[in-house]
Protein backbone atom coordinates (compact mmCIF):
# COMPACT_ATOMS: atom_id res chain seq x y z
CA UNK A 1 0.00 0.00 0.00
CA UNK A 2 0.82 3.71 -1.21
CA UNK A 3 1.38 5.99 1.87
CA UNK A 4 1.85 10.04 0.68
CA UNK A 5 3.25 12.01 3.17
CA UNK A 6 3.23 15.42 2.66
CA UNK A 7 4.80 18.55 3.87
CA UNK A 8 3.61 22.02 3.74
CA UNK A 9 4.91 25.21 5.22
CA UNK A 10 5.73 28.69 4.49
CA UNK A 11 3.52 31.14 2.80
CA UNK A 12 0.85 28.41 1.92
CA UNK A 13 0.11 27.99 5.86
CA UNK A 14 -0.65 31.34 6.21
CA UNK A 15 -3.28 31.39 3.53
CA UNK A 16 -5.45 28.92 3.47
CA UNK A 17 -7.09 30.25 0.16
CA UNK A 18 -3.48 28.70 -1.54
CA UNK A 19 -3.48 25.66 0.87
CA UNK A 20 -7.03 24.36 -0.19
CA UNK A 21 -6.21 23.58 -4.19
CA UNK A 22 -2.89 21.58 -2.47
CA UNK A 23 -5.10 19.46 -0.11
CA UNK A 24 -7.48 18.94 -2.80
CA UNK A 25 -5.41 17.18 -5.42
CA UNK A 26 -3.53 15.59 -2.38
CA UNK A 27 -7.01 13.83 -0.98
CA UNK A 28 -7.34 12.71 -4.50
CA UNK A 29 -4.51 10.23 -4.34
CA UNK A 30 -4.45 6.61 -4.06
CA UNK A 31 -3.51 4.95 -0.73
CA UNK A 32 -2.96 6.58 3.00
CA UNK A 33 -2.38 10.05 3.33
CA UNK A 34 -0.24 11.98 6.26
CA UNK A 35 0.07 16.09 6.27
CA UNK A 36 3.08 17.67 8.24
CA UNK A 37 2.71 21.57 8.51
CA UNK A 38 5.32 24.21 9.49
CA UNK A 39 5.10 27.43 11.59
CA UNK A 40 4.71 30.00 8.41
CA UNK A 41 5.14 33.45 9.87
CA UNK A 42 2.66 33.46 12.79
CA UNK A 43 4.49 32.63 15.31
CA UNK A 44 7.16 35.37 14.57
CA UNK A 45 3.98 38.17 14.32
CA UNK A 46 2.47 37.00 17.31
CA UNK A 47 5.88 36.69 19.29
CA UNK A 48 6.69 40.40 18.50
CA UNK A 49 3.14 41.27 19.35
CA UNK A 50 3.23 39.92 22.75
CA UNK A 51 6.72 41.30 23.45
CA UNK A 52 8.77 37.85 23.36
CA UNK A 53 12.14 38.52 21.71
CA UNK A 54 13.23 36.46 19.28
CA UNK A 55 16.47 34.72 20.62
CA UNK A 56 19.44 34.07 18.08
CA UNK A 57 22.52 32.46 18.93
CA UNK A 58 25.02 31.83 16.06
CA UNK A 59 21.82 31.90 13.30
CA UNK A 60 20.09 29.88 15.29
CA UNK A 61 16.22 30.28 17.11
CA UNK A 62 16.39 29.73 20.52
CA UNK A 63 12.97 27.98 21.91
CA UNK A 64 12.70 29.73 26.16
CA UNK A 65 9.55 28.99 27.79
CA UNK A 66 7.93 31.40 26.42
CA UNK A 67 8.67 31.14 22.70
CA UNK A 68 7.37 27.37 23.53
CA UNK A 69 3.63 29.00 24.70
CA UNK A 70 3.51 30.77 21.24
CA UNK A 71 4.76 27.78 19.30
CA UNK A 72 2.60 25.15 20.39
CA UNK A 73 -0.46 27.65 20.30
CA UNK A 74 0.18 28.70 16.98
CA UNK A 75 0.85 25.01 15.60
CA UNK A 76 -0.58 22.85 17.53
CA UNK A 77 -4.19 24.86 17.82
CA UNK A 78 -4.48 27.88 15.29
CA UNK A 79 -2.63 26.14 11.88
CA UNK A 80 -3.52 22.70 12.84
CA UNK A 81 -7.30 23.18 13.17
CA UNK A 82 -7.58 25.35 10.55
CA UNK A 83 -5.74 22.77 8.04
CA UNK A 84 -7.89 20.10 9.87
CA UNK A 85 -11.18 21.52 9.38
CA UNK A 86 -10.41 22.35 5.82
CA UNK A 87 -9.39 18.93 5.18
CA UNK A 88 -13.04 17.83 6.86
CA UNK A 89 -14.69 20.32 4.59
CA UNK A 90 -12.95 18.41 1.45
CA UNK A 91 -13.88 14.67 2.58
CA UNK A 92 -10.71 14.21 4.48
CA UNK A 93 -11.13 12.64 7.79
CA UNK A 94 -8.31 14.98 9.54
CA UNK A 95 -7.02 14.21 12.85
CA UNK A 96 -4.39 16.85 13.95
CA UNK A 97 -1.63 15.33 16.14
CA UNK A 98 1.36 16.81 18.11
CA UNK A 99 3.99 14.16 19.03
CA UNK A 100 2.07 14.01 22.39
CA UNK A 101 -1.24 12.93 21.24
CA UNK A 102 -1.47 9.03 21.20
CA UNK A 103 2.63 9.17 22.40
CA UNK A 104 3.36 9.26 18.18
CA UNK A 105 6.68 11.05 18.18
CA UNK A 106 9.04 11.34 21.02
CA UNK A 107 11.95 13.26 21.11
CA UNK A 108 13.95 14.56 23.61
CA UNK A 109 15.23 17.99 24.88
CA UNK A 110 18.32 19.00 22.85
CA UNK A 111 21.70 18.86 25.25
CA UNK A 112 23.27 22.03 26.26
CA UNK A 113 26.72 21.90 24.83
CA UNK A 114 27.86 25.74 23.30
CA UNK A 115 24.57 26.58 22.89
CA UNK A 116 21.51 26.03 25.12
CA UNK A 117 18.34 26.10 22.37
CA UNK A 118 15.75 25.67 25.19
CA UNK A 119 12.85 23.34 24.24
CA UNK A 120 13.88 22.16 21.26
CA UNK A 121 13.56 18.30 20.79
CA UNK A 122 15.56 16.23 18.82
CA UNK A 123 13.40 12.90 17.75
CA UNK A 124 14.01 9.81 19.61
CA UNK A 125 10.93 7.95 18.03
CA UNK A 126 8.36 7.26 15.86
CA UNK A 127 6.02 5.17 17.22
CA UNK A 128 5.06 3.61 13.62
CA UNK A 129 2.68 1.28 14.89
CA UNK A 130 0.15 3.68 16.86
CA UNK A 131 0.46 5.64 13.14
CA UNK A 132 -0.48 2.63 11.43
CA UNK A 133 -4.06 2.13 13.36
CA UNK A 134 -4.68 5.37 12.66
CA UNK A 135 -3.98 5.22 9.19
CA UNK A 136 -6.32 1.81 9.21
CA UNK A 137 -9.08 3.44 11.03
CA UNK A 138 -9.40 5.68 8.15
CA UNK A 139 -7.94 9.05 9.64
CA UNK A 140 -5.73 11.26 7.96
CA UNK A 141 -2.87 12.13 10.57
CA UNK A 142 -2.09 16.15 10.35
CA UNK A 143 1.24 16.53 12.18
CA UNK A 144 2.16 19.83 13.41
CA UNK A 145 6.13 20.36 14.74
CA UNK A 146 5.38 19.97 18.31
CA UNK A 147 6.73 16.52 20.33
CA UNK A 148 7.30 15.64 23.98
CA UNK A 149 9.42 14.02 25.95
CA UNK A 150 7.31 11.55 27.55
CA UNK A 151 7.76 13.26 30.64
CA UNK A 152 5.15 15.51 30.79
CA UNK A 153 7.40 18.70 28.55
CA UNK A 154 6.39 19.52 25.17
CA UNK A 155 9.01 20.39 22.55
CA UNK A 156 9.56 22.29 19.63
CA UNK A 157 11.04 20.14 16.45
CA UNK A 158 11.69 21.09 13.20
CA UNK A 159 8.91 20.07 10.33
CA UNK A 160 11.18 18.88 7.44
CA UNK A 161 13.10 16.38 10.24
CA UNK A 162 9.28 15.30 11.66
CA UNK A 163 8.38 14.78 7.68
CA UNK A 164 11.44 12.77 6.98
CA UNK A 165 11.57 10.54 9.72
CA UNK A 166 7.79 9.69 9.33
CA UNK A 167 8.86 9.17 5.82
CA UNK A 168 11.29 6.48 6.78
CA UNK A 169 9.46 5.11 9.78
CA UNK A 170 6.84 4.06 8.35
CA UNK A 171 8.69 2.64 5.31
CA UNK A 172 8.69 -0.70 6.81
CA UNK A 173 4.93 -0.69 6.82
CA UNK A 174 3.93 1.12 3.31
CA UNK A 175 5.77 2.39 0.04
CA UNK A 176 6.36 5.88 1.27
CA UNK A 177 5.96 8.88 -1.16
CA UNK A 178 7.18 11.93 0.64
CA UNK A 179 6.38 15.13 -1.19
CA UNK A 180 8.05 18.20 0.45
CA UNK A 181 6.01 21.34 -1.24
CA UNK A 182 8.33 24.70 -1.17
CA UNK A 183 7.90 27.86 -3.05
CA UNK A 184 8.77 26.88 -5.84
CA UNK A 185 7.66 24.11 -8.47
CA UNK A 186 10.90 21.80 -8.31
CA UNK A 187 14.50 22.41 -8.16
CA UNK A 188 15.31 25.12 -10.93
CA UNK A 189 18.22 24.46 -12.89
CA UNK A 190 17.91 28.49 -13.90
CA UNK A 191 17.03 30.22 -10.50
CA UNK A 192 15.80 33.05 -12.57
CA UNK A 193 13.30 30.51 -14.41
CA UNK A 194 10.35 28.93 -12.89
CA UNK A 195 9.48 27.06 -15.77
CA UNK A 196 13.33 24.88 -15.27
CA UNK A 197 11.97 22.18 -13.27
CA UNK A 198 14.55 19.72 -13.14
CA UNK A 199 11.85 16.49 -13.81
CA UNK A 200 13.92 13.86 -11.77
CA UNK A 201 17.39 13.28 -9.67
CA UNK A 202 19.27 10.44 -8.67
CA UNK A 203 22.47 10.35 -6.37
CA UNK A 204 24.60 10.92 -9.58
CA UNK A 205 22.95 13.63 -10.77
CA UNK A 206 22.87 15.26 -7.67
CA UNK A 207 26.86 14.86 -7.35
CA UNK A 208 26.53 16.80 -10.70
CA UNK A 209 24.31 19.33 -10.17
CA UNK A 210 26.22 20.35 -7.35
CA UNK A 211 30.10 20.44 -8.41
CA UNK A 212 28.14 22.47 -11.80
CA UNK A 213 26.52 24.42 -9.08
CA UNK A 214 23.41 24.16 -10.43
CA UNK A 215 21.85 23.13 -6.82
CA UNK A 216 23.19 25.60 -3.64
CA UNK A 217 22.38 27.34 -1.15
CA UNK A 218 19.24 26.37 0.81
CA UNK A 219 18.64 23.09 -1.52
CA UNK A 220 21.46 21.47 -0.09
CA UNK A 221 19.91 20.32 2.90
CA UNK A 222 16.83 19.27 1.93
CA UNK A 223 18.41 17.26 -0.70
CA UNK A 224 20.54 15.86 1.57
CA UNK A 225 17.46 14.71 3.51
CA UNK A 226 16.09 13.85 1.17
CA UNK A 227 18.87 11.25 -0.10
CA UNK A 228 19.42 10.09 3.38
CA UNK A 229 15.24 9.41 3.90
CA UNK A 230 16.00 7.33 0.30
CA UNK A 231 19.13 4.90 1.61
CA UNK A 232 16.30 4.62 4.56
CA UNK A 233 13.85 3.16 2.87
CA UNK A 234 11.49 5.83 1.33
CA UNK A 235 10.71 5.09 -2.41
CA UNK A 236 10.15 8.57 -3.42
CA UNK A 237 10.72 12.15 -2.79
CA UNK A 238 9.28 15.09 -4.44
CA UNK A 239 10.51 18.28 -4.51
CA UNK A 240 7.36 20.33 -6.15
CA UNK A 241 5.52 23.87 -5.21
CA UNK A 242 1.86 24.37 -4.85
CA UNK A 243 1.12 24.09 -8.35
CA UNK A 244 2.93 20.59 -8.90
CA UNK A 245 1.46 18.72 -5.91
CA UNK A 246 -2.03 20.35 -7.92
CA UNK A 247 -1.11 19.14 -11.64
CA UNK A 248 1.84 16.47 -11.49
CA UNK A 249 5.27 17.71 -12.01
CA UNK A 250 8.12 18.71 -9.55
CA UNK A 251 11.58 17.32 -8.96
CA UNK A 252 11.10 13.54 -8.29
CA UNK A 253 14.73 12.63 -6.50
CA UNK A 254 15.37 8.78 -6.50
CA UNK A 255 18.09 6.70 -5.34
CA UNK A 256 19.41 5.14 -8.38
CA UNK B 1 -18.52 -0.45 30.88
CA UNK B 2 -18.11 1.94 32.58
CA UNK B 3 -17.06 5.45 30.85
CA UNK B 4 -15.89 8.12 33.13
CA UNK B 5 -15.98 11.57 31.84
CA UNK B 6 -14.11 14.75 33.71
CA UNK B 7 -14.80 17.96 32.92
CA UNK B 8 -12.28 20.46 34.09
CA UNK B 9 -12.19 24.24 33.87
CA UNK B 10 -11.68 27.49 36.15
CA UNK B 11 -7.94 27.96 38.47
CA UNK B 12 -7.00 24.28 38.27
CA UNK B 13 -6.58 24.72 34.00
CA UNK B 14 -4.19 27.23 34.69
CA UNK B 15 -2.22 25.44 37.21
CA UNK B 16 -0.51 22.34 36.18
CA UNK B 17 0.82 21.73 39.42
CA UNK B 18 -2.79 21.52 40.82
CA UNK B 19 -4.41 19.48 37.67
CA UNK B 20 -1.87 16.76 37.72
CA UNK B 21 -3.09 14.72 41.13
CA UNK B 22 -6.44 15.06 39.73
CA UNK B 23 -5.71 13.78 36.30
CA UNK B 24 -3.45 11.10 38.43
CA UNK B 25 -6.41 9.66 40.19
CA UNK B 26 -9.00 10.16 37.31
CA UNK B 27 -6.58 7.92 35.83
CA UNK B 28 -6.83 4.93 38.26
CA UNK B 29 -10.82 4.33 37.98
CA UNK B 30 -11.78 1.27 36.58
CA UNK B 31 -13.15 1.61 32.72
CA UNK B 32 -12.68 3.98 29.86
CA UNK B 33 -11.90 7.93 30.42
CA UNK B 34 -12.36 11.07 28.67
CA UNK B 35 -11.82 14.48 29.74
CA UNK B 36 -12.83 17.87 28.39
CA UNK B 37 -11.12 20.83 29.37
CA UNK B 38 -12.71 24.46 29.55
CA UNK B 39 -10.23 27.57 29.16
CA UNK B 40 -8.96 29.35 32.34
CA UNK B 41 -8.09 32.56 32.62
CA UNK B 42 -5.36 32.83 29.76
CA UNK B 43 -7.52 33.18 26.63
CA UNK B 44 -8.68 36.96 28.41
CA UNK B 45 -4.87 37.52 29.35
CA UNK B 46 -3.85 36.53 25.68
CA UNK B 47 -6.98 38.79 24.36
CA UNK B 48 -6.05 41.88 26.36
CA UNK B 49 -2.02 41.52 25.39
CA UNK B 50 -3.10 41.41 22.30
CA UNK B 51 -5.55 44.94 22.45
CA UNK B 52 -8.38 42.37 21.20
CA UNK B 53 -11.51 43.74 23.07
CA UNK B 54 -13.71 41.07 24.71
CA UNK B 55 -16.99 41.97 23.45
CA UNK B 56 -19.89 41.70 25.96
CA UNK B 57 -23.41 42.16 24.64
CA UNK B 58 -26.32 41.41 27.50
CA UNK B 59 -24.11 40.04 29.61
CA UNK B 60 -22.61 37.74 26.83
CA UNK B 61 -19.09 37.64 25.48
CA UNK B 62 -18.96 38.08 21.75
CA UNK B 63 -16.54 35.55 19.63
CA UNK B 64 -15.29 37.37 16.72
CA UNK B 65 -12.69 36.20 14.15
CA UNK B 66 -9.51 37.42 16.50
CA UNK B 67 -11.28 36.23 19.80
CA UNK B 68 -11.71 32.87 17.94
CA UNK B 69 -8.21 32.88 16.89
CA UNK B 70 -7.10 32.98 20.69
CA UNK B 71 -9.54 30.72 21.56
CA UNK B 72 -7.96 27.71 19.48
CA UNK B 73 -4.49 28.72 20.30
CA UNK B 74 -5.07 29.11 24.02
CA UNK B 75 -7.42 26.01 23.92
CA UNK B 76 -6.89 23.40 21.35
CA UNK B 77 -3.47 24.74 21.19
CA UNK B 78 -1.94 25.49 24.53
CA UNK B 79 -4.27 23.71 27.56
CA UNK B 80 -4.87 20.63 25.07
CA UNK B 81 -1.44 19.86 24.68
CA UNK B 82 -0.04 20.46 27.69
CA UNK B 83 -2.81 18.24 28.93
CA UNK B 84 -2.00 15.66 26.76
CA UNK B 85 1.66 15.63 27.55
CA UNK B 86 0.61 15.84 31.20
CA UNK B 87 -1.34 12.53 30.94
CA UNK B 88 1.30 10.74 28.63
CA UNK B 89 3.42 11.32 31.40
CA UNK B 90 0.88 9.47 34.03
CA UNK B 91 0.94 6.80 32.03
CA UNK B 92 -2.60 7.52 30.41
CA UNK B 93 -2.81 7.05 26.49
CA UNK B 94 -4.30 10.51 26.10
CA UNK B 95 -5.17 11.69 22.52
CA UNK B 96 -6.44 15.54 22.03
CA UNK B 97 -9.35 16.36 20.36
CA UNK B 98 -11.17 19.13 18.97
CA UNK B 99 -14.56 18.73 17.31
CA UNK B 100 -13.19 18.87 13.92
CA UNK B 101 -10.42 16.16 14.50
CA UNK B 102 -12.05 12.85 13.35
CA UNK B 103 -15.31 14.96 12.67
CA UNK B 104 -16.09 13.84 16.02
CA UNK B 105 -18.49 16.80 17.12
CA UNK B 106 -20.34 19.06 14.62
CA UNK B 107 -21.86 22.18 15.74
CA UNK B 108 -23.53 25.43 13.30
CA UNK B 109 -23.18 28.94 13.70
CA UNK B 110 -25.59 30.36 16.23
CA UNK B 111 -28.66 31.81 14.10
CA UNK B 112 -28.21 36.04 14.68
CA UNK B 113 -31.50 36.64 16.13
CA UNK B 114 -31.39 40.02 18.15
CA UNK B 115 -27.50 38.90 19.26
CA UNK B 116 -24.66 38.24 16.91
CA UNK B 117 -22.55 35.98 18.99
CA UNK B 118 -20.17 35.30 16.06
CA UNK B 119 -17.84 32.34 15.93
CA UNK B 120 -19.87 30.30 18.84
CA UNK B 121 -21.28 26.87 17.54
CA UNK B 122 -24.49 25.51 19.14
CA UNK B 123 -23.98 21.37 19.03
CA UNK B 124 -25.57 19.13 16.61
CA UNK B 125 -23.94 15.78 16.59
CA UNK B 126 -21.81 13.59 18.57
CA UNK B 127 -20.15 10.91 17.06
CA UNK B 128 -20.11 8.75 19.37
CA UNK B 129 -19.30 5.75 17.08
CA UNK B 130 -16.16 6.95 16.00
CA UNK B 131 -15.52 8.39 19.84
CA UNK B 132 -15.65 4.40 20.50
CA UNK B 133 -13.59 3.41 18.46
CA UNK B 134 -10.46 5.80 19.43
CA UNK B 135 -11.35 4.03 23.10
CA UNK B 136 -11.92 0.99 21.74
CA UNK B 137 -7.96 1.79 20.67
CA UNK B 138 -7.03 2.57 24.29
CA UNK B 139 -7.36 6.21 23.82
CA UNK B 140 -8.00 8.49 26.29
CA UNK B 141 -9.64 11.61 24.75
CA UNK B 142 -8.72 15.15 25.73
CA UNK B 143 -11.39 17.39 24.36
CA UNK B 144 -11.04 21.21 23.57
CA UNK B 145 -14.36 23.52 23.32
CA UNK B 146 -13.30 23.94 19.95
CA UNK B 147 -16.14 22.47 17.32
CA UNK B 148 -16.24 22.53 13.79
CA UNK B 149 -18.98 23.13 11.25
CA UNK B 150 -18.42 20.56 8.76
CA UNK B 151 -17.44 23.55 6.03
CA UNK B 152 -14.24 24.40 7.20
CA UNK B 153 -15.10 26.92 9.97
CA UNK B 154 -14.28 26.34 13.38
CA UNK B 155 -16.72 27.46 16.57
CA UNK B 156 -16.03 28.45 20.11
CA UNK B 157 -18.78 26.08 22.50
CA UNK B 158 -19.04 26.14 25.71
CA UNK B 159 -17.40 23.00 27.48
CA UNK B 160 -20.14 22.14 30.01
CA UNK B 161 -22.17 21.68 27.00
CA UNK B 162 -19.55 19.47 24.90
CA UNK B 163 -19.12 17.86 28.30
CA UNK B 164 -22.80 16.63 29.22
CA UNK B 165 -23.60 15.87 24.90
CA UNK B 166 -20.84 13.59 25.12
CA UNK B 167 -21.85 12.08 28.22
CA UNK B 168 -25.66 11.87 26.77
CA UNK B 169 -24.07 10.77 23.28
CA UNK B 170 -22.02 7.97 24.89
CA UNK B 171 -24.57 6.51 26.64
CA UNK B 172 -26.28 4.73 24.60
CA UNK B 173 -22.72 2.24 24.30
CA UNK B 174 -21.63 2.95 28.27
CA UNK B 175 -22.34 3.71 31.60
CA UNK B 176 -21.73 6.62 31.79
CA UNK B 177 -20.36 8.23 34.88
CA UNK B 178 -20.02 12.69 34.13
CA UNK B 179 -17.46 14.61 36.59
CA UNK B 180 -17.88 18.03 36.75
CA UNK B 181 -14.80 19.18 38.80
CA UNK B 182 -15.80 22.67 39.89
CA UNK B 183 -13.82 25.00 42.58
CA UNK B 184 -15.53 23.50 45.80
CA UNK B 185 -15.93 20.14 46.32
CA UNK B 186 -19.42 19.57 45.52
CA UNK B 187 -22.81 21.45 46.16
CA UNK B 188 -22.47 23.00 49.67
CA UNK B 189 -25.71 22.98 51.95
CA UNK B 190 -23.52 26.19 53.70
CA UNK B 191 -21.74 28.73 50.90
CA UNK B 192 -19.64 29.59 53.96
CA UNK B 193 -19.06 26.27 54.98
CA UNK B 194 -16.66 24.31 52.73
CA UNK B 195 -17.04 20.68 54.55
CA UNK B 196 -20.87 20.98 54.11
CA UNK B 197 -20.62 18.98 51.21
CA UNK B 198 -24.29 17.50 50.53
CA UNK B 199 -23.56 13.77 49.71
CA UNK B 200 -26.26 12.73 46.87
CA UNK B 201 -29.15 14.26 45.89
CA UNK B 202 -31.86 13.36 43.46
CA UNK B 203 -34.83 14.97 41.53
CA UNK B 204 -37.18 15.55 44.86
CA UNK B 205 -34.02 16.67 46.79
CA UNK B 206 -33.28 19.52 44.48
CA UNK B 207 -36.72 20.60 44.00
CA UNK B 208 -36.96 21.00 47.99
CA UNK B 209 -33.21 22.24 48.21
CA UNK B 210 -34.18 25.15 45.77
CA UNK B 211 -37.26 26.34 47.68
CA UNK B 212 -35.38 26.43 50.81
CA UNK B 213 -32.46 28.33 48.81
CA UNK B 214 -29.71 25.85 49.55
CA UNK B 215 -28.95 25.85 45.70
CA UNK B 216 -28.96 28.96 44.19
CA UNK B 217 -27.00 31.19 41.36
CA UNK B 218 -24.44 29.35 39.57
CA UNK B 219 -25.44 26.45 40.44
CA UNK B 220 -28.66 25.94 38.95
CA UNK B 221 -28.09 25.72 35.42
CA UNK B 222 -25.05 23.43 36.20
CA UNK B 223 -27.38 21.17 38.32
CA UNK B 224 -30.24 21.61 35.76
CA UNK B 225 -27.99 20.34 32.63
CA UNK B 226 -26.89 17.77 35.30
CA UNK B 227 -30.66 16.35 35.69
CA UNK B 228 -30.97 17.08 31.87
CA UNK B 229 -28.17 14.95 31.41
CA UNK B 230 -29.26 11.79 33.77
CA UNK B 231 -32.98 12.27 31.78
CA UNK B 232 -31.24 11.29 28.59
CA UNK B 233 -29.35 8.48 29.97
CA UNK B 234 -26.69 9.34 31.96
CA UNK B 235 -26.11 6.86 34.88
CA UNK B 236 -24.35 9.70 37.51
CA UNK B 237 -23.68 12.89 37.60
CA UNK B 238 -20.90 13.76 40.16
CA UNK B 239 -20.40 17.59 41.08
CA UNK B 240 -16.56 17.59 42.89
CA UNK B 241 -13.60 19.92 43.25
CA UNK B 242 -10.30 18.92 43.40
CA UNK B 243 -9.55 17.55 46.44
CA UNK B 244 -13.07 14.90 45.90
CA UNK B 245 -12.25 13.80 42.38
CA UNK B 246 -8.83 12.30 44.37
CA UNK B 247 -10.46 11.43 47.68
CA UNK B 248 -14.24 10.67 46.49
CA UNK B 249 -17.13 12.07 47.89
CA UNK B 250 -18.84 15.18 45.89
CA UNK B 251 -22.02 15.43 45.48
CA UNK B 252 -23.44 12.92 43.28
CA UNK B 253 -26.82 14.14 41.70
CA UNK B 254 -29.44 10.51 40.05
CA UNK B 255 -32.50 10.84 38.64
CA UNK B 256 -34.50 9.24 41.63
Amino acid sequence: MTLHILKVGGKVIDDLALLQPILESFLQKEGKKIIVHGGGKKASELSEKLGIAVQMVNGRRITDAASLEVATMVYAGLFNKQIVALLQSLGGNALGLSGADGNVILAHRRPVKEIDYGFVGDLDQVNAQAIHRLLNADFTPVFCAITHDGQGQLLNTNADTIASSLATAMSTLYEVKLYLCLDKNGVLSNPEDDASVIPSMNAADYERFKAEGIVYAGMLPKLDNAFDALRQGVKEVIICGPESVCYGGGTVIYQD
